[in-house]
């Protein structure tokens, strides 16, 4: 059985740790790139990422592509197959549910994503907001999430809601077909098992740089 | 030798997975103490939490509290001796590096954490925030960090600034006395050993969630 968080393509276990390096790599690489650069030995992405060479290696022939042992990868074509692995060709559609300061922000944040990964559409229960468009993004009352998710072909939901309001909505969101969601509500989510949930949770983190602040090595 | 992201405290070694999940329990528990509940049992923290019973009780044997077989935990105490882990009694200041949308939000975020972990500074480049009280929060210009940070006696830092300028900001705060850093810039900043970097990586995160999300398990 892969570990959760893990989940089985091309007949290989691809782990969410190394999707996310792969994502990390590639934007490296892009910068990169715009500096001119060419070509780069797997060691030079390893000091960049701080990842070790060998994971590096293992992490790029999951996306198909193999550098040379004396020219190493050549830098645009690495970063082409990255871009490929991660990223639908038709582009993923997402919804953001919860448009106060932090999604307003996260809305603008991902705003330079289109069209790979386009925010279609936001919900939130404020009337000054619904009905308005916020950061490019038309936002809708919360009760029309199915209706909406559904019509634009929403893949990916974000949720910025208060925790006592992320489970409803991702509930909702689950409904309409949502395969993926990215929670910053500080709640363990109840999603069904083929539903990837993946949390970014601000107070934790930031008590976690407190306490190890205190407690150095 | 500890694992990275470990650190020896009490002659234990506390990994920061450990404080992430009592992070997690106390909000938990808080929640339920406004709801009036009193006595709680490991599993019921577990479903809650998203952790097993038996993970939860080596966690909360951290804090120095157990809980009895017949009655479980005292939410009230247990919330107590976890606050008392987590914070530190005279509290820890904290400064935000780059007040755009998503530092904004952040300052916003972390406003109702006062006195435990105040954000008492914040620093931007552009000439139309510095000197401005800003979500509660005085905006200094950038090249005041390390003076700042010393004068205000700040020990965390936070980074919401374009990656270019986050290096830079990050060893201005760590030569301030910084011990712990919460990065939001996609990049992996180079700090001396004994200061501890939680990594918040928005883009990774949403290129995790959309492959997920269109290779279910």
């Amino acid at each position: 059985m892969p570990p959760r968080g893990s989940r089985l393509n091309r007949h290989n276990v691809i782990s969410d740790k190394t999707v996310g390096r792969l994502s990390l790599y590639r934007r490296l690489l892009t910068r990169l790139l715009e500096k001119g650069e060419e070509q780069i030995f797997s060691h030079r992405i390893a000091t960049l990422s701080g990842a070790s060479a060998a994971q590096v290696r293992r992490d790029l022939m999951v996306v198909g592509y193999q550098g040379t042992p004396s020219r190493g990868y050549d830098v645009k074509e690495l970063c082409r197959c990255i871009e490929e692995f991660l990223h639908h060709p038709g582009g993923q559609r997402v919804a953001l549910v919860g448009l106060g300061n932090l999604g307003r922000a996260i809305v603008s944040f991902f705003g330079r994503f289109r069209p790979s990964l386009q925010i279609v559409a936001s919900f939130d229960t404020d009337p000054s907001k619904t009905g308005r468009v916020i950061h490019g993004c038309h936002c809708y009352a919360l009760e029309e999430i199915e209706e909406v998710v559904r019509e634009l072909r929403v893949t990916i939901g974000i949720l910025t809601v208060p925790p006592t309001a992320a489970q409803a909505a991702a509930t909702a969101l689950v409904e309409a077909g949502v395969g993926g969601i990215l929670n910053f509500a500080p709640i363990s989510l109840q999603v069904p098992e083929h539903v990837y949930v993946e949390d970014i949770d601000l107070t934790m983190s930031l008590e976690k740089t407190a306490y190890f602040a205190r407690h150095p090595e």
